[in-house]
């Protein structure tokens, strides 16, 4: 048996025994996230039937169908024929929990596992249905050909989360996102072990879920796309069988004019005749100084705690900016008389009263960064998207803190740099107590430029390395081998319906009107859209603009960057030389720049696209670059410095905003630049 | 104003006025179905802001959601940024309708419409809600680039379809479609103005449809994979709201294994124990001779009526050979006693006490061919299957009658050839009376091998065509331009969340484990699935077969077949000349031999891929026997005769079944090959 370190890119040749045939295959290590302890065993487990279940200790329904969906998404990976149901197989599967599968999940559960492959069986043992559904994934993880079919390496593992706390937050209140959407990113979830569905409901651009005791609220606040009931009940038990809990979140006093357009009377002063179109941080807010405001909530997050069973209630709590707190006569009279002195302790002051109907109701209050104010009850978590220092200080103050900050997908930044901001780094100066506060992380996606066609071109693949995070051991973060381990995951999210590997086709299909794309997707695929802030200062888009432009189809951090990040720099170690790198580059830069021509013939032709013609006539400029630069240094020649400047301007030309999307390939470029001797 | 011929390729220089200036633009005709009567004008409406629609006539619920559909979809279409719902804008819309929407859609509803387009509104007339949804979907067919931005160009329409029942069925008791696939095909019927879905859903392989009456149905004849009566409510009034019926099917007494593993004593004799996991046509039948059978489909139609509202039920009626009939003492003695004489007489029988029961919930009976035996009232409705001759004997006895036969999508046949079959061709002997009794056709999706993410590609984009058949004035049969036309509305279905495109990249990721599959997807490109028939003989599926092999992923007819006939066909109008076809097809045959070293190499590395390096390789075989007979004509160089009969023998080698799948362009290489002179 040989024994891994974590982070260890594992190849070893592994026997596999099969009646009378016994294969060589190379262990391919494409777990996402990395198991805390794993060692590789020689053999494997050969797929060539149906499986035989045996689920010892507590057995129910909840763990059945968890078996149940692995086993088929194991037989389709493996192409194996299911010959019928309850029909017994030869390969074995045993899992083994020790405790029946509690109706709600909680924060302290168990999610630990052990799996141990040998060639006659693969086993699975948990204290909970959590940890053997964790155990489940990676077993599906660990599928790979081997032989002439499918086989899992023989392998043992001992698993346990990093952090409690891993989540992914979707807001559906600026755009809303069909139950199909939620249910698909919950299966991506369970795929990569996160376990919080954080679902952002109410947004100034909507109210989206359903109240019976106050039915305006989706009748007038919601255009008609609203959750029912019905549906986050079917939700919640989606999310509960697959190991994930939901905290829904009603934001409150501020971003809530979708609260106000229904109920005016909720109001500080002015309110909204409808929901709000614009984006940006809204004046108007609840009124916290009447109690009839405390009445509503009281009775709203009733009703709501009876479909949300999870022991946490968000109550968002950011950006209240609040004018009218310091005009509205009656809200000042109240601030004087309670001795309140400004907009900040009013909002305490309404926190706490929140609080208390959210501890009438048995459960926990969580909220943004600007809850934490003097005087908060210690048992408030504070999620935090002003940063690690913020969090830090919550937790020296005795408050348990999410972090936020670093995961925001719309900055459409690339994984690597998600990957590597850890929410307790080692060198963080918490004690021991203090760091048990830091509960874990969650992706934020935030739904300014989202649609149900993109949303997960968004989210997918990178939350799945930020899952790896929020997993695996502090010491798992070499890029390269996430990258690596990230396109095969990849894959196995776009089988489970996920539709990131498709939407940026279609959306070119959309804007060409042709199925021949292929110029365009090869234009495309050294593009990335700008981030939420570019995209909000240069376009003025409301809820209702169409998004289906270029910046729409592209994906952020297209697999291209890593390549050709890799490529150069093996490249650059050896530019002399007759390499394979040498090659791949000289071919990719005649691909591109052969592509521009008939991509500017459908650029000219789709009025949507037009903006896009000055990208590619500068991906002509860039080729150039690259192939020149290419040249310098296979034949050992200086360059001019004229042809250096001009490289330079050319670099800072195409830096300039333009058509919303920015190039993924200019830092090895000019990398390239910089090695060309003077 | 220039009057055009149905059919005639339109491509009319058109201004565009817009204030000062004044684009030209080529009037492009991408419409699907195309219309009965049009002409097109000079100028035309440019789409520069949000629109102002009125509404004059019978304004409702349903109309003017229809109109918000419509609208939004124009605005994704142009780009445009709509300001604010409520905001008039400067487009103007009219919409004129006579009578409000009926809650039930009916076979005699009038479907017409008048559009006229000019340069300051479109406006549409119509007598029903029916009638404006579908010049709705003309007018967004009509949207095209001009100037700097869209246009929708001067244009009159008069528009009825050819024949009042234009369906789709899908068959979802095989395999069972989750609600979501069903709404995104009725959204893409909707577009190409079909107007029935034929809901199949029961088979021997599951009862699809929640019976509260009978819960063993769905609970034991299911896998738990059934819609609600609420699911199914849903999709009726999704369908409604977009002008189309559902009639659902209950297969009986054939194909009811499903039936029969919940209600045992339904059955003629024997019964399964669980749905039958095989296909292909079993013998179980429920048992014709017994009360309780009638009593039992009394109260089940009963519960059905409730809730699918159409005048229609169709009872299937097909394949029942129930040898257990010829057997079974107690149903002999009941023939014997009431004088049947055989199977077919007592099925008779059957089919007229059902009929009995459908006639008293005011409702009509339509069945598959096999309902039509002597003595049969003449308003049940015969569906075929059998053919347009058993279709005329039918229409000849009196019988109304739907064709399906030549619209089995499952044969996995060209669009063109499903094109150019006519439910009613001018060569009919029919009398005008008898012609009558054609109601129209409906397109077969048949549910052995497909699923949710295979479904969309086996029935779009061919069923469009077909939808043409089913509108248009028989006269519109050119398949070249039907195929031109096909292109955009493709690009337009995907627009509408069908994944008929997505679908094939999507599989051949899953089966290389990796993004990069560009030579795959070349190899895939003239590759087809072989027909239903020929897969059933070649590979032993069953329902919990995976569907995920080479074959799911690639698409009947693809793109390929008929941009290679074409090619082909004018390069051997001038083999000899510089011609653009030579270059692009001498190009193309170095890119698909360029892609079989690369896509071999990822066939090797996938056990599930193994089946199609057979294929690989003969796709080497092809591009070289093209590109040599290329040479010689080009030459003009005579070829021995060994030559001719390699090729010869090679062509028939690779039509030898292999792999699922068949090439596509095998017709052209051989007229190639037959060109050379010898």
């Amino acid at each position: 048996m040989t024994a891994l370190r974590i982070g260890a890119t594992a190849a070893l040749a592994v026997a596999i025994c099969s009646g009378q045939a016994a294969a060589q295959v190379q262990f391919q290590n494409h777990m996402m996230p990395q198991p805390s302890q794993m060692s590789i065993d020689s053999g494997g487990l050969k797929l060539d039937s149906t499986f035989a279940v045996e689920v010892s200790g507590a057995s129910d329904a909840c763990l059945n169908d968890a078996i149940g969906r692995a086993v088929r998404r194991i037989e389709m990976a493996a192409g194996l024929r299911h010959a019928g149901r309850g029909v017994a197989g030869t390969t074995r599967l045993v899992v083994k929990v020790s405790r029946p599968s509690a109706p709600v999940q909680s924060l302290d559960d168990d999610e630990s596992y052990s799996l141990s492959v040998t060639s006659s069986a693969a086993e699975i043992d948990a204290a909970t249905d959590l940890g053997a559904m964790h155990g489940l994934e990676t077993l599906i993880q660990l599928v790979q050909p081997g032989g002439a079919g499918y086989v899992i390496p023989a392998i043992t593992i001992h698993d346990s989360p990093r952090f409690r706390w891993r989540g992914l937050m979707i807001d559906c209140g600026r755009h809303f996102e069909p139950v199909a959407v939620i249910k698909r990113n919950i299966d991506g979830m369970a795929a990569v072990k996160l376990n919080v569905f954080h679902w952002h409901l109410t947004e100034d651009q909507g109210f989206r879920m359903q109240s019976l005791v106050y039915p305006a609220l989706t009748a007038k606040g919601s255009d008609g796309l609203f959750y029912t009931q019905q549906d986050a009940r079917e939700i919640v038990a989606y999310a509960r069988a697959r190991g994930i809990r939901v905290v829904p979140e009603f934001e409150m006093p501020g971003h809530s004019a979708a609260w106000l357009v229904a109920y005016p009377s909720l109001s500080s002063g002015t309110h909204p005749d409808e929901i709000r179109r614009e984006f940006g941080i809204s004046d108007t807010a609840i009124d916290p100084t009447r109690e009839a405001t405390y009445v509503f909530i009281g009775r709203f997050l009733t009703e709501m705690a009876a479909i949300f069973p999870d022991a946490y209630i968000h109550i968002g709590g950011d950006e209240t900016p609040a004018p009218e707190w310091k005009t509205n006569p009656r809200i000042r009279s109240f601030m004087r008389a309670h001795g309140i002195k400004d907009n900040e302790a009013l909002q305490a002051y309404f926190n706490t009263r929140v609080l208390a109907i959210i501890a009438r109701l048995h459960k926990h209050m969580i909220g943004w960064d600007e809850v934490l104010t003097p005087g908060l009850p210690k048992d408030v978590v504070v999620q935090s998207w002003r940063g690690v220092d913020s969090l830090s200080k919550g937790a020296k103050l005795g408050y348990a803190g999410v972090l936020s900050a670093p995961y925001y997908l719309d900055g459409m930044k690339p994984a690597s740099e998600h990957y590597l901001a850890d929410p307790l780094p080692s060198s963080s100066d918490l004690s021991a107590e203090e760091r048990k506060r830091i509960l874990g992380g969650e992706v934020c996606m935030w739904g300014e430029h989202i649609d149900a066609r993109t949303i997960d071109s968004r989210i997918w693949p990178r939350t799945a390395a930020i899952a790896e995070r929020f997993w695996s051991p502090e010491g798992v973060r070499d890029v390269d081998d996430m990258y690596r381990r990230l396109g095969a995951v990849s894959i196995e999210l776009e089988g489970l319906g996920l539709t990131h590997l498709q939407s940026e086709d279609a959306g070119l299909r959309d804007l060409a009107g042709t199925e021949s794309i292929d110029a365009l997707r090869t234009v495309a695929s050294v593009l990335e859209p700008v981030s939420f802030g570019d995209r909000f200062k240069a376009q003025h888009t409301d809820q209702l603009t169409p998004l289906d432009g270029f910046v729409d189809a592209v994906r952020p951090d297209p697999p291209t960057r890593q390549w050709f990040d890799a490529a150069v720099k093996r490249f650059l170690a050896d530019p002399t030389g007759d390499t394979a790198d040498r090659s791949a580059l000289a071919a990719w830069f005649i691909t591109l720049s052969g592509a521009v021509a008939p991509a500017q013939q459908q650029i000219a032709a789709s009025p949507r696209l037009a903006e896009v013609s000055v990208r590619a006539n500068q991906l002509v400029e860039l080729t150039t670059m690259g192939q020149e630069a290419m040249q310098y240094l296979t034949d050992g020649r200086k360059a001019t410095p004229d042809w250096k400047k001009k490289q330079s301007q050319i670099l800072d030309e195409i830096r300039n905003p333009s058509a919303l999307v920015r190039f993924v390939i200019l830092t090895p470029l000019s990398d390239l630049v910089r090695a060309v001797p003077e």
